[in-house]
């Protein structure tokens, strides 16, 4: 067998080093551009830099959010076990509400899905927040109704659902209309919650940085 | 906003029919279509079943295996967080090594990678066990190392390293030469937990549903 890199710096430096060689950066402000590196680096495509959709100041409000401390809500437990607790830069929260027991049969009343119910359960959290959804539209979908409702309003929502249904249509809405919240999505039937995670450890980095 | 797909039957099944509609899964044998099915799902591509490497009895390997209640080995807590525990046919261990305590001084007198040198604490389990690798090339170049020098066989091993520093290039050398164990694997750089444990769900289901 070949030798292969083994030095855990050395391999950072060069995916990092691959990843600015051959993505498209440029349209990126300053504070996106780390995020955009690790959410390539996340999932091991280039090209998702061209289908990345954001508010401008997303990773400015990301960053802002979390050194005070806020919350972050995950649509699932792989997104919540993607997240480096030590680079959060105020021991913040993560919160998956998709197991409470109250979800089964809030999804039963609501004729839903078990993540679209969980997200009611982030009513008392939910402003200021960090959203990271990798994993169900439909928790995207519904957290976009219960926005309309007038509910307070997160820091920031990560939108990473994936798959063949309401993936795509999820964050379209959300880019269409981000209802005055900052944003961060991958267009079309991409993503996942190493995605939604790498976005969250990005922004909690810079906080800790304090380049904020 | 328009309204979307809640029921979760519903979603499945329209996620399914697109799947099978849209991907190339003539090449595949009936035990791997599953698989490859849920692969496709958990990561919103279709054309990965073009880059999809295997051995001919994989599937089969790897329900039986789980059927006799083997662990299986994740290189990390988000792989770890994707199985599906109801679909384990036999309460199966799910095992992660990578927040062992011995680890960072095993990585350290390694000079490797933690994920490299959590590998090292899988020996009194590896033989007939599922090892799922999501995440670092390192775990997988290090089991196919340990391998060589006479370690028990995995039943399977699910290659789905991610990324731009030996992703490509351990799972090149895992389908060159497997060391006489079954393996599915995504060549090329992309990969991830999601599909790691998508892959494991898919045999777990297998196994359950007792068509191994």
């Amino acid at each position: 067998m070949r030798p292969y890199l083994r030095d855990p710096a050395a391999i950072y430096a060069e995916s990092f080093e691959t990843v600015r060689r051959e993505a498209r950066l440029e349209r990126f402000p300053p504070a996106m551009e780390p995020v955009v590196v690790r959410l390539i680096h996340a999932c091991g495509m280039i090209e998702i830099a061209d289908r990345l959709a954001f508010s401008t100041r997303a990773a400015e409000a990301g960053r802002a959010a979390l050194a005070a401390g806020v919350p972050v809500l995950c649509d699932c437990e792989m997104v919540a076990a993607g997240i480096t607790r030590r680079f959060l830069p105020a021991g913040n929260e993560v919160v998956v509400t998709l197991n409470d027991p109250r979800v089964p049969a809030l999804a039963q009343a609501g004729e839903t899905t078990r993540s679209a119910a969980a997200v009611e359960l982030w009513e008392e959290r939910i402003g200021g927040a960090v959203v990271a959804i990798g994993n169900a539209p439909t928790a995207l979908f519904r957290l976009l109704e219960l926005l309309d409702t007038g509910w307070p309003k997160p820091s920031v929502i990560l939108g990473f659902p994936v798959g063949f249904v309401g993936a795509a249509e999820s964050k379209a809405e959300l880019a269409r209309d981000p209802r005055h919240c900052d944003y961060i999505a991958l267009r079309g039937r991409r993503g996942g919650s190493a995605m939604a995670s790498a976005a969250v450890n990005a922004l909690a980095r810079g906080a800790l940085e304090g380049d904020a």
